[in-house]
């Protein structure tokens, strides 16, 4: 048997998850622990890049994140998860990278102009921002990862870790890997006001809502903007609460609602209802997982230490090689 | 009594060390060891941000450096000595610092440009490079020191590594001091040819040089060069050699010595024969030092282990109160 290709892949410390979070990284992640060696990790560090004037309770985010992961069906049997900054060795790695990184990689990096603009509420000219990509190529090539799952949207950082592995690997002798970008199809789903979905927006459904929020929640959903009167016939082709059923509810009832919204034959008000309750049901063995793991913190303390000490020791591993290739 | 002040200064691991290190920074260590509680580091890390394509083998410069400080007389029951990479605490504090040091404050640095321009040979347009003056800011407070004695030329970096530990109070709350600036005399020898002291120029002269080799050295070194034969007056006043009297022989000599030359009364031979036998004499109980130190590599390495200890618990003491302040 071959041995498993192994993956790395992070998610900054966000507390609980919603759904957007779910269908954009998480569902993949979860379907991957099968067939990959996986570390998962919370990008605790990264959340500076971007937040550090008010970084908030970043310890207890990832705590949170954690149990949401645990609860939507990440396996510490299966995958190594853990937190960035208790495996220091990622700091050592970054800095030693910064020495052999040319400051125009990091200029030219596409999503760094689009991000100082996107964020222009936020003071991001500093040298932390500007290196972001050079502690992601420490995260990922750390652990010699083979690949990394990524959107579409997070290729071009991938291309800068490639680059930067490969240039250590020129000037000091070949120790890591340059990791394949594995692009996975990220299903996304709207917020309830249809714009992204995000905790900051307000517009979120938690993995860990109670059904009578999801179905407050629902209540609220923007339907299609032209159908006015329950009688004007309604286009789920531009209805949000449509593409939620296209995630939860099952085929049939899909293409039933498909058909009867086009012919007015049913209400908004009742076609929300009939979502909530598949919503509902889809969340509620994830809900009940994190309520388990919100109840016995200890465990996920627990987990998150082993899954720390499993990232270290294989992090060092690595750079017990780095430090003899640069003999220092 | 008043607690120490606490003061940390580091050099770049080059190896065996000679005059113009001694009179650079060395000796004013070595007269401060009395009077205040000091971390002194040997700056591996640092040798990377410009020595990166060909680092050559840093560990054992380090060691050898360690071996001639010994000799030269810092004193590891009074200070702390140690080595940077072994404390990877100044790392993690590097990628934090980093998230909260603006560009520009970088750009601007007087040094930075300079530095590129006269080492014009090598690529030094790297994310680390730029990033010097943070992982120096890292190296001084995370030791909360009071104070950094440094060369005027210096300076400059010391006000950047005070902006950056206020602003980290400023965002945080008040974690680090902010370090003074002790502005050394450094007493400048120039190197055989005239030129700066330096291993790389083959012009120096080594704390643990030998007496037959400071001699052949001594006598080829340049003096007045208005000077033609010896029945011609000399100036001690432009002669390199006269600037050697001045650090190594006794007062009264210097004063002959100077009163001979201008009347042609010693002969450029005969005055470098005096000065060797001073220099030899001066180096005598240092090259002895270093010899035993030599023979006894255990007893370094043990000395590096203990001081790297007690750096590590420091600078760990520090890191909690970080990790504190930002809540991660």
């Amino acid at each position: 048997m071959a041995e498993k290709k192994r993956i790395v892949s992070g998610m900054r410390p966000t507390g609980a998850l919603h759904l957007g979070n779910l269908h954009g990284a998480l569902a993949n992640w979860i379907n991957m622990q099968d067939d990959y060696d996986c570390f998962f990790f919370i990008a605790d560090w990264h959340a500076l890049t971007s937040d550090y004037e008010d970084p908030g309770n970043i310890a207890g985010f990832s705590q949170d994140m954690m149990t949401d992961w645990l609860g939507a069906g990440l396996n510490p049997e299966k995958s190594t998860l853990f937190v960035q900054s208790a495996v220091k060795a990622h700091a050592e790695l970054f800095l030693l990278l910064a020495m052999i990184t040319p400051v125009p990689w990091l200029e030219r990096n596409p999503t760094y102009k689009e991000q100082i603009e996107a964020l222009n509420n936020k003071d991001l000219s500093t040298f932390g921002f500007l290196g972001y990509p050079v502690l992601q190529a420490a995260d990922i090539i750390i652990y010699r990862a083979n690949g990394v799952p990524v959107g579409i949207d997070q290729a071009p950082h991938i291309e800068i870790t490639r680059e930067i592995a490969r240039r250590f690997n020129y000037l000091y002798g070949k120790v890591f890997p340059e990791p394949e970008t594995i692009l996975t199809e990220t299903s996304k789903i709207l917020g309830l006001d249809r714009r992204k979905m995000s905790k900051s927006y307000n517009n979120a459904i938690f993995l860990s809502e109670s059904p009578e929020d999801i179905r407050k929640k629902t209540a609220q959903m923007i339907t299609d903007p032209q159908r006015i009167r329950k009688t004007d016939p309604g286009d789920p082709d531009v209805c949000n609460v449509f593409t939620f059923h296209r995630f939860y509810s099952p085929a049939g009832t899909v293409a039933e609602i498909d058909a009867a919204c086009r012919k007015a034959e049913i209400g908004c008000v009742e076609c929300k209802k009939k979502m909530a309750d598949y919503l509902v049901g889809y969340l509620a063995p994830i809900r009940e997982k994190i309520q388990y793991f919100r109840q016995n913190r200890g465990m996920v303390l627990d987990i998150i230490e082993n899954g720390n000490k499993k990232a270290s020791i294989e992090a060092e591993t690595t750079m017990a090689r780095v430090r003899e290739a640069l003999k220092i």
